[in-house]
């Protein structure tokens, strides 16, 4: 690959940590496999995004579907724990830091113009969850001209079917399904 | 609703005709039920749109998983029978014929700038396929902040297989998924 970047998306205690009213189910056993990939990225100083859901506290940019929950139970909530990057991920200096309000992170956000300033030629994408905010981003990659590279087992869900109903339809139009461990290989291809 | 649009979605010859590469399976068993649902906007006069696939012969707006594809068998080129939305179909006037190059119908269109001009309040979903440009266009739909209704028989998909997992996952965002004999009451619900 000539010039790959990473998007990891919502890896945010509100959405990861136990407890907490939206975590996704799939996205602790991903933690350590974001590591593996990010590791990969870190050696080669490829450029990295960490890519979070910030909202309003008035709610204010929340997309139609969610207002309501957003009412009864703020959610990734600007200036709060909550709507951080959890530490095991914390990024380095260098890295990107971008924050969206909807699903894919290409709609309202600096995003594509970043990629074309940096010369991005492909994009490699993992994090939560499968069939929101990973399928979207990585639709709308398609869309704008990108290979996109998604690593399987550094992307979780709600369920495992879920998951894997999601990872056959984008494997259908062309996205290339590859393992955290496959990752080094694949990066260094020419 | 207070104005809902109905959106049709690439019910052309070469995605629907028996014998042609690109043909979806599951779109000949939808040709009655957009019927029925088109029947309902016309009798109501509320606004639809026809949106197709439509192609350069040069395939230079073709996206990156499909130019390949493109250059073996062209398909949905502008000016042929191929890319012709099928005569059960056929648009009257005053309908809107909306052409798009990639699978959501609101990437690179005037359909955002066209529901704003009109006062769309919802959007009302049918066509081919489930996966891709349905599940693309409902998606931003939502981003986009329209209630979106998707008309479950008069959608069509590779498999049924396919289909009811994209359903679900629709569903599971707050997509309101209906049949086509439903939709006559939804529209007169206030």
């Amino acid at each position: 690959m000539k010039r790959p970047a990473l998007l990891i998306i919502d890896m945010q205690n509100d959405f990861v940590r136990e407890g907490k009213p939206l975590r996704v189910a799939g996205s602790g056993k991903v933690i350590p496999k974001i590591q593996a990939v990010l590791a990969e990225f870190r050696s080669r100083s490829l450029p990295v995004f960490h890519i979070l859901r910030v909202h309003r506290p008035d709610g204010s940019d929340v997309e139609i579907i969610r207002q309501e929950l957003f009412r009864r139970q703020p959610f990734a909530v600007a200036g709060t724990s909550g709507a951080a990057i959890i530490h095991e991920l914390a990024p380095l200096e260098g890295e990107y830091i971008l924050t969206k309000t909807r699903m894919s992170a290409f709609i309202g956000t600096e995003l594509g113009l970043m990629l074309g300033n940096l010369g991005v030629t492909n994009l490699v994408v993992c994090g939560i969850q499968t069939p929101n905010c990973i399928r979207t981003t990585v639709f709308d990659g398609i869309a704008y001209n990108y290979p996109v590279v998604l690593v399987d087992d550094a992307t979780g869900a709600a369920s495992e079917e879920v998951h894997q109903a999601n990872i056959r339809d984008m494997e259908n139009i062309g996205v290339k399904i590859v393992t955290a461990a496959d990752l080094a290989g694949i990066l260094d291809a020419r």
